[in-house]
């Protein structure tokens, strides 16, 4: 089945804003084998919104309408939806008690403009919304369904899951989707397509799909359909295996962990502990660590030193090896490395410094220079040598997944020997 | 003047990405007065592309068009246009001389296929793409003009700025475009607007838009035009000053800075510096504090002080009064602005300490207690109780808000004193 998709709101033309509602909407109908045919941003005008719905609730099977179901003035997709199809609203009496219920246990009394939300065109059947005031509508037209739902994204979302999504798996033979994930950090896309292209481009199930993020890393999606989800998975996964063996080691999960979760499970597994010594990324490698709660489990902490006193003072780096390396140098991320180990009283220490630029480059280290060092209880010092291109944030972040990289590396080589 | 846009590209329908042409396509037509009636997303199949591009170039005076101009199968932009104007294609050799230079230049042979890229309309101009090998068309319609530009952002910018803009200017009267921004934090979107929104309600030059970031922050646009720069500028000017005596010292820029790239304007116009110590942000306040290049100017670094160890062993934290009160505490929020600012021997020691969640919350202490510390030179410690609502990155973001919000009202006053 294909889907037309109309996001509705004045606010979503303008130059700061985009629907991302469609995103989420594409992402659940493919789940479901509806593929979305054509998108569209409206504004809130009944000259424009009627006629457009009633063309495309002409052409389309499925039409999925979000925005427009508040009870301000600007919000008028009901009526033209009214309009499009040639069908009366009615006021329903319990729809308007349900609304009345809703704003009482807010304390809000019901004005007369929220009455607006009561009414429902005569063939519709009501959507629950299970976080806000402003049901959806289910109206059956000449090609199929025309779905109504309401614009934030959080009650879009909820009621799409909760009650549309049944509605249409009812509607559609049995088919089972699944999609795997394989994550890669240390290549760029178009080395990663240069290793799997060869081996996925025959096969149109799976469907192969290639995504860089912005983390930086490299995503491979393998989205299957089979009778049964087993079957999907199998199938999924067969190709997935085939592609892991020639791209190696640099696939950090097959589960969409996030690299710094990746590591937070390995360290976890040793009951080992991390700090970290952070010069040019200045806290990302520490944010990165603790985006998820938990964190604590193997993450003590760690210094920003930022500048040259704080990597003396705090991390006991000699001056001398500042003065005759300069900060950015694989003796000095050494030092921090040791240092920050040695200070936090934990097996592993990882530092990174660098010039992130734009300013700040020289000769022989220019913007994007960045030593890593990772020292651990048993092992001497890994010291590892990057030359990162793109601007300043591009450069913080790859040497993030560079130092996490290292450190994975690491933790698996280590294991192996085990 | 209104215009419509339309972009092309399967891979638009996806669930993993987004037009964003139209963000760019949006600003840059507001600047020179023209208004997005509305925004499509069409697949390169020329059996939707063709009658949509007929329809769209009957209705509106501008139709811009992004993408399918490549020289691939499935670019069909061109040969839809042609179709959906009824007009003749024709093969320019003058074109196709040019392709045949710019793919030599790259040591590229003229495929056939490449051919298709010389083809443009009879009644059509050339568009010339300073950045790549598709080259955009203006193309003069019932109604006014569509233009073909070419998908990838940088040549779709560039030709828009060099080839389309002009020419669009041309046709309408001279009209000058002012946007003055203030950014506001510590202030809901719902209470900025309770604020402005009687000042500005009434006006529609300047318009005004209200916006929350993921900051957080709320920015209010006020956008005027007038008959020349100056004159728009006072215009947008004189609303945004009423605006601002309205909100007051919550406004922190008019020239869309950041909030820590203000602080650090403060700080190094003292030539004072300043040294973060964060427990559950985990090294966010360090990360925004150099997202952008020279901040070792005014930020010598900090300590991630995650664990409680850390806490009392490099800053310092007496652990009868970890014990006593919490790591969560105004007491131990203290004792860390106090450690980091002394081991760290700066002016400025800022500290966070809080539940970021979804864990570790308790009854007295609830996910999303965050306390914050400030200690200066000149005066005792500050001290900020937060109780904010949220996910965990957004708890986390809010506290670094906040923080760095605390210091730059801190020095806004101190500057006030002097």
């Amino acid at each position: 089945m294909e889907a037309e998709l109309i996001a509705v709101g004045n606010e979503l033309l303008g130059p700061e804003s985009l629907d991302s509602n469609t995103l989420f909407l594409t992402r659940a109908l493919a789940a479901i084998g509806i593929r979305v045919a054509r998108k569209c941003t409206l504004s809130d005008d009944l000259a424009v919104l009627a006629p457009t719905l009633r063309e495309c609730c002409r052409r389309s099977p499925l039409v999925l309408c979000t925005g427009g179901l508040g009870s301000t003035e600007d919000d008028r997709t009901t009526r033209a939806a009214a309009q499009a199809l040639d069908v009366d609203l009615i006021r329903d009496p319990e729809a308007a008690a349900r609304l009345r219920d809703w704003l009482a246990q807010r304390q809000t009394p019901l004005r007369e403009i929220d009455e607006r939300q009561a009414f429902r065109l005569t063939s519709a059947q009501w959507l629950p919304n299970p976080l806000g005031s402003a049901a959806g509508q289910w109206i059956p037209t000449p090609a199929g369904f025309l779905v109504l739902l309401p614009g934030p994204p959080r009650e879009m979302e909820a009621m799409f899951i909760q009650h549309v999504r049944p509605r249409l798996s009812a509607l559609l033979p049995a088919q089972a989707l699944f999609t795997r994930v394989l994550s890669i950090v240390g290549l760029a896309e178009s080395a990663v397509d240069a290793l799997a292209a060869p081996l996925y481009r025959e096969f149109t199930n799976p469907i192969t799909t290639i995504l860089s993020t912005a983390a930086p890393s490299v995503e491979l999606h393998f989205q299957a359909t089979a009778p049964t989800p087993a079957e999907a998975q199998a199938r999924a996964d067969q190709l997935a295996a085939a592609v892991e063996r020639r791209v190696g080691e640099a696939v950090f999960s097959r589960e969409r962990e996030t690299l710094a979760g990746v590591v937070g499970r390995l360290l976890r597994r040793r009951r080992e502990r991390l700090a970290v010594a952070e010069s040019c990324t200045g806290g990302l490698l520490g944010k990165r660590l603790t985006d998820a709660s938990g964190a604590s489990d193997f993450f003590n902490g760690g210094v920003i030193c930022y500048s040259d006193a704080v990597k003396q003072e705090i991390l006991g780096v000699p001056s001398a090896i500042l003065a005759k390396y300069g900060a950015v140098s694989s003796q000095v991320a050494q030092e921090l490395a040791h240092g920050v180990r040695d200070r936090l009283k934990v097996e592993w220490g990882l530092a990174i410094t660098g010039v992130a630029g734009p300013s700040g480059g020289s000769g022989d280290k220019p913007v994007g220079t960045v030593f890593l060092a990772l020292e651990g209880a048993n092992s001497a010092a890994l010291v590892q040598h990057l030359r990162l291109y793109g601007g300043r944030a591009q450069i913080r972040r790859a040497s993030v997944q560079a130092a996490l990289d290292l450190l994975r590396r690491c933790l698996l080589a280590d294991r192996a020997v085990e």
